[in-house]
């Protein structure tokens, strides 16, 4: 292992949140940010910003100019090596002069995967990797899991009350959680690459699945995702309005009325209930790093039990709604305690009258 | 308003924390706690430890000696001016010669209620109170109720999933929570003057109820109180053993077998259903302040909609237990959003893998 200082830890610490501020907008690309630095004075930085445009490496050269010649370039990912729209950003490191490259990580993605440190290495460069490697890793977990498992990032968003209800019998929901919640969630809708419900919710809720931030964020709209075997939900409802597009999935053999056409793509369906494994791996050829799911009990129930949810995002309420509302889950008919899922607590924390818990499958 | 300063602040903070102290020790009498400083030097302090023994005055006084004269005494409630085991605090205070008593608040029990106050201001002492009087009611949460309302603080310990639920449908419950979250819940008892529970889950899981910290801490054990209208328990179980005393509430017309004496007492009784209210007018004529309810669903479920819950205190597990186990209350058949009961977070804290959430009835 290499020791890294503490300016490398600074630099890098600084260089992770510059490439957060790309969340809701480099996706299908993975966020990335460079620092620049002479000793522990700055002399430039960037992020990549959208899919097309420049690489954070190419901004933060652009803004050290001269002053890159024999400076140190922090950058959370490993530079690309092969050519897109801009030339590799290794060999860009290299014409501008710099001594040192320090990365967070390899970047896995085929194109690259260890041949941009080589290209550095090779014009003599000193590069290190590994530093701060967790943080980078969750700051791309879509991206990575799209690579590196051929899935999404499964983040599946419940809000309940404090007896685990999501809606009373009658189906009524508005609302459980407050505002700041509900203003919350668009935040994590915007990150996404894409929103995946099921029919059953555009029946009861008719919910737009657009993000609504509230200000001028750019943002990438994320894909709206109907699991909709029966394409009983083409002909309605508000996922199909709005400036984001709106792709349904369905059985094979069915097809909708011509003059109701949208985008759609079948997948595997056993017994009306679709195969979730091939419906994942859809959406990653897609190029759905984050996806977002926001559905009701049964779809969250069969992702749980399946394995499938990386995260589950849930806002509790405090309120109690009594024991004939509905349950936070379908689906998961355990006998005894040995049956139970364990998670474990990411982070809590209050937003406005609510909490917002984020939690992950336990690792045993 | 009197102004206060800054070490006025300061130094009830302090009385505050040591009347703590006595959280495990005092009941059924207020905790209260007692700096006497000059400026901001502290020249004696104490708080009241146990009932019968010294109050947090004379503790305080005794440490001052003659460094009293001209100093200015902060206390958490105001002293008392009638004669119990140890003479009126207020006339000590008279004697030591102090020149200044900072009070958090009154003292609402009928043989002081002011007349502690009256008598400082007789004999000349500058008198001022209402310094951090909600910190010092919350200290004395049980005390209070007790005097002011005439019934038990209700405190309702809960753990559960993070779908609501409590147990199995076969009843196992064993263990939702981890370790330490049951390591909190002995400091919650240790506390309380009593601990309630229904006959259902004496049945169930046969809990001993006492309380266990692990270390030598002193405490006086809370007494056990099982509401069993029909006796139905009272020839079994762990609730009768250990070193805590234990009351039986039933209905009038019920008497146990000779053989099987025990503390009880009759509660009215309609249908089988205890009345909660004559519950706790009951206890708190007992001397109850904190009542801490560990109870099933049924009970829990009878508090809340009666509106007899002051606080909820919420383990909640990273688990998933699925739709068919128990909810976390019973008898809330709420048909529609307006129905349901809405409380605010008074505090969140990981405890262990698991989230401990204190709720209280939100205020509108």
């Amino acid at each position: 292992m290499t020791d890294f200082t503490a300016t490398d830890h600074a630099m890098m610490a600084r260089a992770l949140r510059l490439a957060e501020r790309g969340a809701y907008t480099t996706k299908p690309n993975p966020m990335v940010g460079c620092v620049i630095a002479r000793g522990e004075e700055v002399v430039g930085e960037g992020w990549h910003q959208r899919q097309g445009g420049p690489h954070a490496e190419v901004f933060a050269l652009q803004a050290a100019g001269a002053r890159a010649k024999g400076a140190t370039a922090y950058v959370t990912l490993e530079p690309c090596a092969h050519t897109g729209r801009t030339g590799p950003c290794a060999d860009a490191l290299v014409a501008a002069g710099v001594s040192r490259v320090v990365a967070a990580m390899r970047d896995p993605f085929p194109q690259v995967d260890g041949a941009g440190f080589e290209r550095l290495r090779d014009a003599g460069i000193d590069v290190a990797s590994g530093l701060m490697e967790a943080q980078a890793r969750a700051l791309n977990v879509g991206f990575l899991s799209r690579i590196e498992r051929g899935r999404p990032w499964v983040r599946v968003k419940l809000a309940c009350s404090l007896d685990g209800r999501t809606a009373m019998a009658n189906g009524d929901s508005k609302w459980i959680t407050g505002e700041a919640a509900r203003a919350d969630v668009m935040r994590w809708r915007a990150r996404a690459g894409a929103i995946l419900t099921g029919a059953g919710t555009v029946l009861a809720d008719d919910p737009s699945l657009t993000v609504r931030l509230g200000d001028d964020t750019p943002f990438v709209p994320p894909l709206r995702v109907v699991l909709d075997p029966g394409l009983a939900t083409i002909a309605r409802g508000k996922v199909r309005e709005g400036d984001a597009p709106t792709l349904y999935l369905h059985a094979p053999d069915i097809k909708p009325p011509r003059e109701l056409a949208a985008e759609r793509a079948a997948v595997p369906v056993q017994g009306a209930v679709a195969d979730l494994h091939a419906v994942l791996a859809l959406l990653a050829q897609r190029e759905i790093g984050e996806l977002h799911v926001e559905a009701g009990a049964t779809l969250a129930g069969a992702l749980l039990k399946a394995g499938l949810v990386d995260e589950l995002l849930l806002y509790v309420a405090p309120v109690v709604m009594g024991e004939r509302a509905r349950p936070l889950f379908d689906g998961l008919g355990f006998a005894d305690m040995a049956q139970r899922l364990r998670m474990s607590i990411v982070d809590s924390r209050h937003v406005g009258g609510d909490l917002r818990l984020r939690l992950r499958p336990a690792q045993d």
